[in-house]
Order: C-alpha cells, then sequence, then structure tokens
C-alpha cells in the first residue's frame, strides 16, 4: 500500500475511534498543521548551519525534528482528506509547475536569481 | 514506487538541476514550509465552516488550498531528506504514540477533553 | 515614555544582561516569531467561536493567549530593531496604505468582498 | 497617545467603517497573524545572515520586511482587543516572568545553553 494511503486509513481510524471528526473541519485542520510547523522552526530557531549538522548528528534534535515533522505530515494528510484534495496529485501537479516556472537554463546560479524568483508578493 | 518516495526522487532532480541544493539547509527549509503553512491558513482566515464548504465546492478555493498544501509537502520531503529524517517512519511513530497517549476509553468525548488532551505546553 | 519604546529598551538590556545578542539575527527572531505565532493558533485550533468566548471569560484560556501574544511582541520588538525598522512608523503607513486599497465604499459588505480583497497571491 | 493605543485606534476604526468586525473573531485574527507570520519568514528563507544585512542596506528588503512587520503587528492588536487582552501588560509581565526564568548568570553564555533553556516542549 501507499506511504500516503496508508497513513490517511491509519488517521482515519483514530479519528473515528475517538469521535474527533467533528473537530476535523479543513480549518481547524489547518490551523493545526501551522501550529505544528511552528513547532518545527522554534527546534532551529537559534542554531546556526553547524550546530544544527552536530545536533542531528547526536541525535536528540533528530529525534525531535522528526517528529515535528511527522505532525506536520499527520495534519495535511487530514487536512487534505477534509478538503477532498488529492495530495500527491497536488505535489506532482506543482513539481510539473515549478519546472516551468523556473526553467534550468534560467534558475540555474546565484542566490540573488533564486530569491528573485522565489520572492513572495508583495503586501 | 512509493509516493512519497516519487516525490523525493523528483524533486532531489530539480533542485540538482537547479543548483538549488546549497539553499536547503534543514533551517531555511524550515522556514520554507512554515511559509507555506502560513499561506495555507492565509486562505481560510475570513471563512466559516459553510463559506469553506461552499469554496471547496465551487473549485476555485480548493485549487488554491491544493496548491498550498502541495507547497507543504514539498518542502517536508525536501527538509527531511537534508535532516537525514525517514518521513514516513516518523509518522507512524507518532501514530503509535498517540494511539497511547490517548486511549481510545478516555479520548472518546467532548471537545473540554479534547482541548484539555492537545493542549500545548505553556510558555 | 511610549509603550512600544519601552518594551524595546528593557528587552535590549535583557538580551545584552545575558550576552543573548549574538543570537538575534534578523532571521533567528523572525523565526522565534512565527515559532511563538504558532503557539498562539495551536491554542485555538479545537476550539469554536463560543468556547473561545466561553474560555475567555473563565480565564485560563486568557491567560494562555495573553502569554502567546506577548510573546509574538517581544519578538517583533526585537526583530525590527534587529532589522533597523521602526515599527509603529511601519504600522502606521501600513494602515494608510490599507485606507487607499480597501476604501469604505468598496469593502463595506459581504464576506464574498472581503474574501476576494484579502485574497493572498496565487502561488 | 501611545502607541498601540493609538493603533488600536486607528484600527477600530478601520473595521467599523468596513463593517469588518464580524469576520474579526479571536480565531480568525490568530490566523491572520499566523500568516503574516509565515509572509516574514517567507521573505528570509533563501538568505544568509550577510545577504541579509545586505539586502537592509539596499532598501528594497527592509522595506518588505517593515510591510510584514506591520501586518503581524495589526492582527496581533486586533487579536488581544478582540481577546480583550492588555497586549502591554501582558508583555511586560512576560519579561518580568522571562527574568526569573532565565537569571543572568545561568543563561549568560553558550550557544547550548541558550538552546536548552529555549527548548520547547516535547509533543
Amino acid at each position: 500500500m501507499d506511504s500516503i494511503a496508508e497513513l490517511r486509513s491509519r488517521l482515519r481510524a483514530f479519528a473515528q475511534e475517538r469521535d474527533w471528526g467533528r473537530f476535523h473541519s479543513p480549518k481547524n485542520l489547518a490551523m493545526a498543521l501551522s501550529g505544528e510547523a511552528g513547532e518545527l522552526i522554534a527546534e532551529l530557531q537559534w542554531l546556526d548551519d553547524a550546530s544544527v549538522a552536530d545536533g542531528l548528528e547526536q541525535g536528540a534534535l533528530k529525534e525531535r525534528l522528526a517528529d515535528e515533522a511527522a505532525d506536520v505530515l499527520l495534519y495535511l494528510v487530514q487536512f487534505t482528506e477534509a478538503a477532498g484534495i488529492d495530495l500527491v496529485d497536488a505535489a506532482h501537479a506543482k513539481i510539473d509547475r515549478n519546472e516551468s516556472r523556473y526553467p534550468v537554463h534560467l534558475a540555474h546560479g546565484t542566490a540573488t536569481k533564486q530569491t528573485e524568483l522565489h520572492r513572495p508578493h508583495q503586501d
């Protein structure tokens, strides 16, 4: 069974057994996902790249990050299910689109270019 | 091929072709993930549950949410790869842990209970 | 003394006494701010509006939200100081701009309009 | 007039004139705040500290960051007002608490210590 499909199936059973489905509106699940993303970056906020590398090698940081990453995925799977979105299809469609938006011959190169290409909208 | 493994493989090629790997530290990717989670909730912030349901039926909202959910997954896959974390293993480990933490006979029930169980730490 | 100026002054002393200034790059402080915003929404993710109102009246929720809101402000003040931004000026400039962008005669009205006006960019 | 009080007063008038008060539940405003925090970190996600410093000097990055920081403050002020929280009091109370939690003689020093002290909770 596909990994995402298997997680979806376990999560559906988990919520049903606890009667938690009624809390799982798209809006609430998006909030939960965002909260977990916040916990993920909170783990890294004071560390420079070298300290992150050290922490990952020693294992304790890796375990905490794995835990937070898992939380993000679990809420993402539940969010997309609640919204009737096929997560894996959407992800492939997005990579397809990015391949058109950032052609290799233009995107290859400098941080400036990368930044420019990825620059979020104003306002 | 498993869905997560396939996305990982496409994303790896995408970043390599553009020489973007050097921007993809765990810290930067966690920030990108968190930024995308922010865009996801921004889509829902002024809508009540009924408006979300309407919007999902009409399709335009669904497309925007699918796009943002895809972005979250793409950065999550890249983040966990950069950190040497097996995302699917971590997700199953987390569900296992949640099954112990929230036993069905205790967790079944009220919003209060759910809130209490899920209540984030103080400070 | 103005409230923001006073907080800035206390926070500067706090960080100096602990030699924490070197962790306080704009990037790190932005991450910290975002992490705290995540904790704030985590407090509300499973509650409907009526439960939020109840929780605020009983006081315990209010205290937790006050605590998280304070954290957001403290990091925001430190972030803008590290980036050389005048936070209060920026806030007034933004309200000025919003007054032009959302003229009263157009913005008054329906959720749809509000949503449309506030709709985040695509991608 | 105090800076926060003045912003609160302008924002109250702004929302009233547009009849937007009914969208401004604590939950919705917390989501909006979190979305803006996401936009803030999105501006910084691919930049190292030197590039941030360069960008701030050239002005364009500074303007974008000022804009996003302003958005965070505007929603924070509105959120705390909707929740009946005194934002400035809460901020001072939090600094007081942090002064007890991180005594100068213990907190002074290494990144490890800082990380340990600031380490977010597990789960």
